[in-house]
Parts: C-alpha cells; structure tokens; sequence
C-alpha cells in the first residue's frame, strides 16, 4: 500500500502544479493537500493489479476517483455546515459557500476528465457517482424523519461510503481488461469492505479505546448522530420498554449522559449485534475475493487491505 | 427550428419520466419543465444536421447539453440568491439550498450519461463545461471588484454564455464527423453570436421597447448591474469628468434616476459603441458560416438562427 500511496501522491502533485492560476482552482489544491489515506485510488490500483495491469497505468483513473471523492466532501460539508474537516477549515468556510459550491462543480467535470479515457469505465463511474448522490440526499432526508428503519441506514451508509470503493476496485479491474463477472466479485469485494469498516467505525465511536480512537468516545451518541448503534438501540428499546436513550435524546447535546447511553446499546445487545454485522460484511468481502478467479497471490494485498482497514489480527 | 424543439421536447419528456421517483431527481424535473427555448440542444441538431447528420442521431447529445445548462442555472441561482425563474420559484427557493446542490450535483452526472458515447465529444465538452463553471468564478470575482475592464467583462460573458453556444454546435458537427477545422469554424459562428445576442440583451435593458421587451426598461441600471453599458459609461465618465453615472450609483437602487444614467449612456457614445459590438460580433458569426465548407443551402438554418435570436430585418 505504501508503493501505491506515493504513486497516487506525486501524480497528486503533479496534477495539482499544472492548474491554472484561478480562484476556481485554489481550493481544489487546498482540499488535496489536507491528510488523506487516498483509499480510493489505491484500490484503483490493487483492482488493476489483481488482474495482471500494471499501477502505473491506472494513475489517471485513480486520481480522477480521488477527484470525485474530494468534490464531494466540498458539497457535503456545505450541506452539513462542517466548519473543519480533519482539524483544518472546510472550503466553505476558508472561502464561501459559493466557491465551495462552484470550485465542487468544476473538480467533478476534472474528474470525469481523467475517467473518459475508456467507454466502460465512464459508465461504471457514472453510474457509482450517481448512487454516492442518491446517498447523500438518503442521507439528509434521513436527518429530518424520526423513524429512520435500520435497513434504511445501511442502504444509506452502502450508497454514501461502500459504492465508491467498490466502484474504484471495478475502474481497476475495468483498465485490467478483467472480464465482467469478475469485476462484479471484486466490487462486491469492495462494498462489504466498504460497509464493514463505517459500521465498525460507528462502533469505535462509542466502544473504541479513546487512546487509540484520537478522539473523544461518544460523540455520535452525544451528538444524537443516527448511527447504526444508535437506530438500533432505539428499535430494541421500543421493543424491550426501556426509556433511557429517549430521555437523553431529549436533553441538550452537552446535557446528555453518555456512559448512561453506553450501558444501554451494552445491555441490549446493540454492541454485539453491531460487531456481528461488521464480521458479516467483512467475512463476505472475503467470500468475494476468494471467488475470483486469479492466481491466489494475487489476492494477498487485498486480504492484507482488509486486515488493516478492520485492524484484524489474523 | 420548430422541428428541432418539438423532437428536444419529446426527448426532454422521455427523460423526465424515466427518472426514478426521488427527491434528488424531482428539482431536475422541475426546472426541465420552467418555460425554455432550448437554443442550445436544437443548436446540437443543427450543428449535426449542417455538416450531414440526422438531428434523430444526436437527441442523447442535445439533452446532454440542456441538462448541463439546467445544472448551471440551478447552481447560479443559489450563489446569485435568485427566488425567481421565468416567474416560477428558483429550486433553492422551492425546495431548500442542499437539494439545489446535490441534486445539481446528479444533472451533471445525468448530463455526463449522455455524452460520453464518442470519446470527442466528451473531451470537448469537458473542456467548454470547466470554461462555464471559470466564467461564473469570474463574475462572482467581478460583483467584489469596482476595476472591471470591459474587456474582462466581455471575456467573462464569452465563458458564461457564448461558448456553450459553440461547444453545442460543435458536438453536432462532431457527431456528423466533421472535420476538425470545419468544428472550429461551426464553434466560432456560435461563439460571436453568443456574444452578439449577450450583449443585445444588455442593450435592449436599457434601449428596448418596454412593449417589446416584456419588462421595465433600465432594470440592470437600476440594479447597478456590471453590464457592458454600465463598466463603458463609467470607463468613458471617467475620461470625460462627468460624474452622473457614479452619483446615481452611490443613492440607493430604488432612488436611482435611471433616465438620467441613460442620457448619458446616449451623450457618450456607449449606446453606439454598443450596438456596433453587436454587429461585430454578428458579423464575425456570419463570417465564420462562410467558412465553412458545406453546401450553401444547408447553412439557411443557422442564418435564420442569427436574424432570429438577433431580431435583423434583413
């Protein structure tokens, strides 16, 4: 992953150094350069070279899912009036609104400038960038209804967040010359991976060593977040008659009591019930990769990937 | 052009109701369904049929091109805080500002779907959708700026307005398999006469006949609007030592003596001048259709297109 992420990096920098000098394309460079794991691209990279391509040929496409994937954390940060993302100023916020809106537009016509290179990848990317919208307006009909289904959440998290990767996974295989039912079992691949990992971060969020998690445990609770554990949690209260989470829900965000939060997703089960959903998506990326059909070596950066997303010992 | 619009239209309809039944597409359909002219896809078919094509071949392309433009006006409607369009609620207005975003977001994908079957229409219209998007950066720059050139303002309204103009008829040409040269003329003829009727517009503003135009003369004065008779008169003001124009611009909008603004508008040449920038620009379109290399009779469309949209007698 190392190798891949410093390809990705400089042609990162090299894209960013070959901008026009315009205030449209200032907060581009600004978003590109905040931390980044840049998964996307490299699963561009891992899907191609699961299938015998080379990483190297696969830089435009991966910069360009990386280029998708920034526009839309400039669009959703307007929508969610984040004023910092990974501690530094969102664009909204260090420009305006309106830069942000139209900086957002012109970094998804950049994007599709690097995906156009081959018909099936524009189709595959076209269609994924239209699932990762639909999410996001899942998403903020979401925060205005009070009887989210949990079924709903996941298709919504699967929509926002696991699409993307497997769609990235399947540009790889697509520049590959992978055949197409191969690239369905890598993009399945892709989104169990996808889903397991927000699922087990909704977890860490509330059961995660502070030490190790860097931030405060609780906040999604305090924050009145629906997350998975907390739609859950509400569902088997309503089931089991208990109070507590309605009645901290009620409070003002900085009133609420958290461990007391805590100890009901404990005693309800919503904790263990969340870890065996994360082990299901996660034993089904496993399943996808184990049915494709290349030289099992080939697959050892992907187990290896999934490992360290999910930070599995074994 | 009424056999181009009713083919765009029943294409348009087509498409509106293939969408799937969510919020993110319902604001597409709304605004697809706002009174339009729809220049710019029966610019694509006339542009396909010119150099031998069948407008049939490129509806995909000519809606392709509308919804890019229904994209622009739904995200520049947002940043210019318009409630109105054509005397219907602007989508920002109607819905609320994240579902202008994100469902702005989805057109252009939309947009992208249609597109991207030749691989250089694509590119071009990539290339022309970033000179969109830096014209509206441009006039958002110029709204803060009280030193705008009117050579700046005329290159603004050439990337905000004129060259979707070009870059339609160019897809048009393309699909018909136009030469590249040929592509170039066809764009410069609709380039110019983008400009031409821009800048007739801002004429018409101020000089119009309130029969004709269908709305108060003197709007944009009134409003203080940088248009290219405004950023002239107070260029030549300037010069002149005259100091009307900037004292009606330091009362409030509602104070403004507009009659006053255009009598010296008249007493400085800026009415003149303007109208032979119009017949500048009108001429090089039609200089660029002599150009071009195809029989005479199939250029008729394209020079009833310009006396049209520019009103000529001759």
């Amino acid at each position: 992953m190392e190798r891949h992420r410093a390809l990705i990096d400089a042609h990162v920098d090299r894209w960013k150094h070959a901008l026009p000098e315009n205030g449209l394309y200032a907060p581009m460079a600004y978003l590109l350069d905040l931390p980044a794991k840049r998964v996307r691209p490299v699963l561009v990279m891992m899907g191609c070279e699961l299938f015998g391509g080379k990483a190297e040929d696969v830089l435009d496409e991966a910069l360009g899912i990386e280029l998708f994937h920034n526009f839309t954390l400039m669009h959703d940060d307007i929508m969610d009036e984040a004023p910092l993302r990974r501690g530094h100023a969102t664009v909204h916020a260090k420009w305006n609104t309106n830069t942000a809106i139209l900086s957002g537009d012109a970094m998804l016509v950049k994007a599709y400038q690097l995906m156009g290179k081959r018909a099936d990848v524009l189709e595959l990317f076209s269609r994924y960038a239209l699932q990762v919208c639909e999410g996001q307006q899942f998403d903020m009909d979401y925060e205005q209804r009070r009887d989210v289904h949990i079924d709903e959440y996941v298709e919504m998290i699967r929509l926002k967040t696991a699409v993307l990767l497997s769609c990235a996974l399947q540009v790889g295989a697509a520049c590959a010359g992978a055949p197409r039912e191969q690239q369905v079992h890598i993009g399945s691949y892709g989104e169990h991976l996808g889903l397991a990992f927000q699922l087990r971060d909704d977890l860490l969020d509330a059961f995660g060593d502070p030490g190790k998690v860097g931030k405060q445990v609780g906040g999604d609770l305090r924050a009145g977040k629906k997350t998975y554990l907390l739609i859950r949690g509400l569902e088997l209260s309503l089931a089991a008659g208990r109070h507590e989470l309605r009645e901290e829900l009620a409070k003002a965000p900085t009133d609420r009591n958290v461990p007391r939060m805590l100890n009901v997703l404990e005693e309800l089960g919503v904790r263990t019930e969340t870890e065996a959903e994360v082990h299901k998506h996660d034993a089904q990326a496993m399943a996808a990769l184990a049915a494709l059909n290349v030289p099992v070596e080939r697959k050892a950066a992907l187990t290896q990937l999934a490992a360290t997303l999910l930070q599995r010992t074994s």
